[in-house]
């Protein structure tokens, strides 16, 4: 496989605005020391993308000009600037999304991901994955054994989160976890949490499809409404569970699952609530809960690979959706207009996705 | 010391109902294996105490029968069970007010504070200390040096909340800990955050004279209301602090905190709101902070007294105000009647405190 | 089922001197409060009872007296004393062999292994379980579900020592272990590791049938002599392991061991050996490893029985050899008698084990 | 203070073989991106330096090339390359003496100490510090407060194999520390115990004099030989402590200090015995025993600039001579010639060490 030195322009989903996202050529971007050039293949569509392109920001972060979204991506090693050692054209790899400075404090320290200097892909003003190509620290490429597809490549990034939230909660050998919504992410945190030892593991979610999914993959599932009463729950008083990995972004679902967590039990706040939630004290007072919020993830791409490739995750029947570049806005949109969807993925590649 | 065996009552506080404290004599309680006599010397008054006198309940746990208030004990051993080893009569000793059952699964991995089965004194239906003698555990009663006084054996419970706070919040060498309230908890708190190794502890007040006794005890101190704008503080982005002990239940005070935590950072709610707080989740989302609440303590009472004689954390000028056993229902208002009170103490015998 | 108390004599296996074993019927003994009768159905041979049958001690616990061996039991409830709470008549339970005291501040921590009034069965003067019953604390005696045959229960002792190492030694998500010695804690202790999600386990030994064993569980495995030389391996300078689990004692093993653990490699000491190792400080120095040993296990019961009834821990073909109480004089020479022998099970009741 | 841009040659003390140290001018090193140049005003003295100046070698590590000594450095920055912020001319900083790559998983994941592709000062082939000034990496330099002087910046480096060893031992609130071996090491990280929390630190060494200087710095000491016997102290069994920090790399200091660690005791190796010691299995065994070395250390100068800034970490006598580059061969040879000697200290700079 030859350098792409050819390439006068890399097509790419710019965001310009609220709605308006345009296939461009963009000019390739120069390759610096310590960096590789990847050919894009399967790219996932993350809730953050098309909140981006439905609200033109997320929180703090606002879209000041045009972006290229997407930061879920996997591809194909196509050049690698001299200084790079342990990268060869032709390397199937996952990319990590964030750019950390490697000389703050908290990156001497391993805490990259809360590094105040975190250059993060889709995240303004940086350009995200949506593209035919991008340039990328080396060291933020992982190669992909043959056993991971290019898909699942790009699914290390949701898989990722889960490895990082189930990192946080310490789960281990004899937790019980409950896991409230099925989404990619949730579904993806359960099999961590199983292969970190969980004795337990129950998904929880309003949508009998997306619990199919989850027990296709060996978990249990509760499908929300029919929860059993306190009184007959087997634990103490009735609270079945060791840890929280609340996925799901529902009002009330962090109450909900703090009710039902043992003495000593540890929640993870995955996904964002649109309002702020109470915190049920009384709660959490006697039961000396712990609470704690993620921000993305440090060092979790090996384990997640590792995961992928031993099959103690699985992802069958996870991307229920995939399009070409060209329909990027419709896979910013299929989370809202299709039912059934879990995960979307853009392929901008043609014919080479294994 | 000859054993109290002449004793026909023992005169206590009990509490009848909401504001009805009688001051009787109760028949002295059995001396049961592994238990021992002692004879009460210096008590505590804990707002809990007070929240029972006027209210009858604190949330789920009701006055449902005459109750002696009264948790925070110390006292003299005046009797013990045959098959104790390790007290003898005379001992100086602070009791440890929570009796756990000993043989649940809490109990066996330590974690006993959150024993299912645990009995602990002032809280119904337990009796607990506002009396002239308790018979309690010998395990749970510990011997104090001459270097700790009665009154400091006392502080021993309020202190024990500020070691296990320190524990749990994992507080140690390079740490930046803000305390928000002064009182009791508050004061020893910040000493044992200063004894684990923190960098800087800083105590937060509405009350000037609480913050002169926290200057007074070495620490850094902040009035609510001039603390430094954010663009002026040192530190990521303008948070300063890397654990917050919020120790006042003030409304907004674990908002504000939350607001000053460096990434990473941790916070213990140990005061408890009246209304439940809300999570400000931005926050908590990007800076991938950690909440918890502490309920009592476990193991902490020789860590306790060895910081009482080792001098690393000063009680001087903590206890602004003493009672008889008399005077029970006017120790149980001082808080709210005497605008300088930190910590009132009952001496419920005569003439010998230390 | 009615309670035992015709039984004028419990028949058990008592061993009066080095060599001296006698089946005799010992007086039953009193059920105290706190206690069960359980009657014996499958007790495991460990090594330490063979070494207490031929040489008269181990270290510095000298038989002093009679004594009954064997601290591996499984069994079912026969009579409960009148205070004990979730224990049935007919339960089967698997028994814990350490009584702590659970008073001194060993226990109240949580760390009950290291107490320093334990009273542990087969170890002088306290009786085991080669016998047709036992009293022993309720709390030590925990039910075992259908999934999980008396067998099983019975080596949930050697499981459990699998299952401290693994939890003192941190293994988890990731981490790579080896397993030096494939006798029953060996083989164990790795599907443990495996649990716990360890990314690779590899079971070492000189033995082809004890691999062959490990390999009919989905372990790895290396046989000694057949190692790949350093220059061939994967990993940091050919240092492939970040976890080495001693379980053999053989003279040599720590060394080698440790030569293959990575930076920050922790090993732990199961087996002892003969003679004290030398510590290789060149190779402990550069790479930062740490080394420490066990003793027991605390709270590994339910842990260990869940583990069995999941699946995820396999004893078939590991209990090689089985005697009645008649022949425990055999069944504890099996090991040095018996090439093939890994496991050997003593079933003192005839006819209803599981 | 202006860029020492004229200077045209380095003089530094360069050590061509065993036993043949000269001082040369050297042409200064290039200013690359990320570095900047810092004249050289205090350089402290390691065993290690002497060790490389008497045999040419340690361990592994072999001079192969002439060598600049010395990797305890603090001086003041003299040009800044244009890409670095933080640091501005005349800016006092204590050096960080290792370059870790900041790219393999080590560093990404905060052990950057072990790091394989670390660039150490003084360690063949890369110069070290005797020298009047260095260009080095300028996140490795740590900016001084006023209250911290030039030879305090330089003890940065003893005092950080203190900080690590405390962290990696875990020391905290109620650990009773046995610090083996009185020089600059032990008597620093018996501080650091202190400042963590440490209920108890007991110094121990073979000399008087550096006993005294312990004593100066309020730390409790023992006189090896004058020990109390088994019998007589207190604490579990004739063992008192909780963690030893062996500094001596004496023959049998590990095994005597592993006979006084409780049950559960952690110890760390810090000094290097030329012998490799025997583990005493009986004793950890049963105690289920902890020992682990440590290598050099990771993100302590912050910590330790800190403790030494508040005065919790005292320094006063630790310096017992000083030499002119011009001398840094007796500087070398100080620790053998003279019986008095804990630090001695190498002065590049005339005349401005504050």
């Amino acid at each position: 496989m030859s350098v792409q030195a050819a390439a006068a322009v890399a097509p790419s989903a710019v965001l310009h605005g609220r709605g308006d996202l345009r296939v461009e050529g963009l000019p390739p971007a120069a390759l610096l020391p310590g960096t590789a050039r990847i050919r894009l293949t399967a790219v996932g569509v993350c809730g953050s993308d098309t909140h981006y392109y439905r609200h033109g920001r997320i929180g703090e972060f606002v879209l000041d000009g045009p972006l290229v979204l997407g930061h879920e991506p996997a591809g194909v090693v196509t050049e690698v600037a001299g200084d790079v050692a342990g990268l060869v054209l032709g390397d199937r790899v996952a990319l990590e999304p964030g750019r950390a400075c490697g000389t703050c404090d908290r990156c001497l320290a391993g805490q990259y991901n809360v590094c105040p200097a975190m250059a993060f892909m889709a995240t303004p003003p940086h350009d995200g994955a949506f593209s035919t190509e991008i340039v990328w620290d080396a060291r933020l490429a992982h190669p992909l054994p043959d056993a991971v597809s290019d898909e699942q490549g790009a699914l290390c990034e949701p898989l990722s989160v889960g490895v990082w939230a189930c990192e946080r909660a310490g789960v281990g050998l004899g937790d019980e976890v409950l896991v409230s919504g099925a989404g990619a992410v949730g579904l993806l945190a359960a099999q961590v949490a199983r292969a970190r030892g969980a004795t337990r593991v129950v998904v929880r979610d309003l949508a009998e499809h997306r619990l199919a999914l989850a027990r296709s993959h060996g978990l249990e599932t509760e499908l929300v409404g029919t929860e059993p009463a306190v009184a007959s729950r087997a634990g103490e008083n009735g609270a079945e569970f060791t840890v929280l990995l609340e996925c799901s972004g529902a009002p009330g679902a962090l109450g909900m699952g703090l009710g039902r967590l043992r003495s000593r039990g540890r929640a993870v706040m995955i996904g964002l609530p649109a309002e702020e939630p109470v915190l049920p004290l009384a709660q959490l007072h006697h039961r000396e809960l712990q609470v704690q919020t993620i921000f993305r993830y440090a060092n979790t791409w090996p384990t997640a690979i590792d995961l992928l490739a031993s099959g103690r995750v699985r992802t069958d029947g996870l991307v229920t959706h995939r399009f070409d570049l060209q329909d990027v806005d419709k896979a910013l949109m299929v989370a809202t207009t299709e039912p059934g969807a879990v995960k979307a993925m853009v392929l901008p590649s043609e014919g080479e996705v294994r």
